[in-house]
């Protein structure tokens, strides 16, 4: 099997209530990535500029992470600067500096092209036709978008959700789209939109998986101490999908599964900034957390 | 065992997208002792006016409630209007009339004197120690509250909360007390201020029931058509204290049981307008609810 993940590779200037940190890597593309890899090798397609530090893609090889689909611009790389409350849910976005990602046109590299599990880590809803045209023959095409596309580019967005096998959302993106407050009710009708499946992800409360014909929750891990929220949802994704390329089999039982270890992998990104905590991580540590998941919601 | 539960038996006036009920039963005491009622033989204490409906007192005894504790005054039973929006947690109040609860004084019946669970469900906090002080050899005792009270009576419901075993809050209010907006470091702060037990209800994201060490997460039912949210709250503690007083035991497997069965009732009762789902509720739809939670978070 093979996972290609399209996304951003990023820098972050992060400031929450416990500290700040100036232009650390992140990007949806390199969290996905960097959760995929405890479970397999994804390929990760993006752009960086000359200034992306040289440690950071040694660190996504020792990772086993497939960095072919890097390209590397002239010029500076994406730079995003936010702020999170106190609540880690309100956060604002002070700056978004596109550099290298202004015009990105990913052309995927062969290795690429044979993708099973094709990941559109919000990114412009008009890129999604372009990409999935160079791959052959997906079989799990899966997509997350943002606020921005859902109000500058609805209509394509609608558009491409009809290729999409599995969805995923947070809980106000799910009302924008769907119009409806009730996140049940919301999730079923996007599910009329194409999807077979929808992720709901709630942050700290957890996520709701739905298909046509089932329901599972998964419980966010009780965490006391949040440190900085980017990169959760990433996180989920790429825990969920690096999940379900190493199994092979995408049953109900391995979907549960698939999420639950999207939730763990979430829960460890947030307690250190940017991908720090993401680095010291071991595959031990991940199962731990897992069996710990088992025994918060067993009764 | 027996559990006595002393709150307020009221008229609602409820107001919801999907319609408006004039003066319909409800009441803290009302919905908490229905749900328990599914379990074990709750005895409710409390104070209607002569215009509370007989066929109701009738129910009550139906549903095998012991109602010696609910005292008959001359005048009218305490009323509450209220409205919610699109978002079931978005509640307006919009009158509260206390009539005969105003100076309302509980005297306990001899057989609520001897009673091994005591749940004082969101009740002035002046009036704990005078209900406390008149039962023998309470086991457990439990409490709910509300912002007023937390606004209002801070100190006394600070001095309450030392002799309470379980409490009841939602993540308002543990914010509010605790003074931390990470719900998990809000309910281990409040643990240090007597209670054993805490249960945070976060209504269509489910409960959490800390003790110091260990944690329980329950999910709520994914509902697709919540048409009244009145009384949700009162339905989980009913459920989880009617348990708990049936199986008389009091194990963690416990607690995470009647944590689950809280929410299996409070998810029914928000089915309808005030306590008609409740009416018509069987053991086996009770079971077969608790039976789909378990399915929910299976993995």
């Amino acid at each position: 099997m093979s996972l290609v993940i399209v996304g951003s590779l990023a820098f972050d200037t992060i400031e929450t209530p416990w500290g700040r940190r100036e232009k650390i890597v992140g990007g949806s593309g390199t969290y996905c990535s960097l959760a995929a890899s405890f479970f397999t090798r994804p390929k990760i397609v993006g752009v960086v500029g000359t200034d992306f530090p040289r440690e950071i893609m040694a660190f996504f090889k020792r990772r086993r992470i497939d960095t072919r689909g890097i390209v590397v611009k002239r010029g500076k790389t994406f730079h995003w600067e936010g702020r999170y409350g106190r609540d880690p849910n309100q956060r604002t976005t002070i700056k978004t500096e596109l550099n290298v990602f202004r015009g990105f046109k990913p052309r995927l590299p062969l290795a690429c092209r044979k993708a099973d599990i094709v990941f559109l880590a919000n990114i412009d809803p008009d890129m999604h036709e372009h990409i999935l045209s160079q791959v052959e023959n997906p079989k799990l095409v899966v997509m997350d978008t943002i606020r921005l596309w859902i109000e500058t580019k609805r209509e394509a967005l609608f558009r491409e959700l009809k290729r999409v096998d599995i969805f995923f959302a947070n809980d106000e993106e799910v009302k924008l789209l769907s119009g409806q407050t009730n996140l049940i009710k919301g999730g079923r009708k996007l599910l009329e939109c194409g999807p077979s499946t929808i992720v709901l992800k709630k942050g700290e409360h957890g996520a709701l998986v739905f298909g046509r014909d089932f329901v599972f929750g998964v419980l966010a891990h009780p965490s006391e101490d949040v440190v900085d929220p980017t990169g959760a949802g990433d996180c989920f994704a790429g825990g969920f999908l690096g999940y379900l390329d190493k199994v092979k089999r995408w049953s109900h039982r391995e979907i549960r599964k698939a999420a639950v270890f999207g939730s763990v992998l979430a829960s460890f990104a947030i307690e250190d900034f940017g991908i720090d905590r993401l680095k010291s991580l071991t595959d031990q540590e991940v199962e731990a957390r897992f069996r710990q998941f088992k025994k918060l919601v067993a009764f």
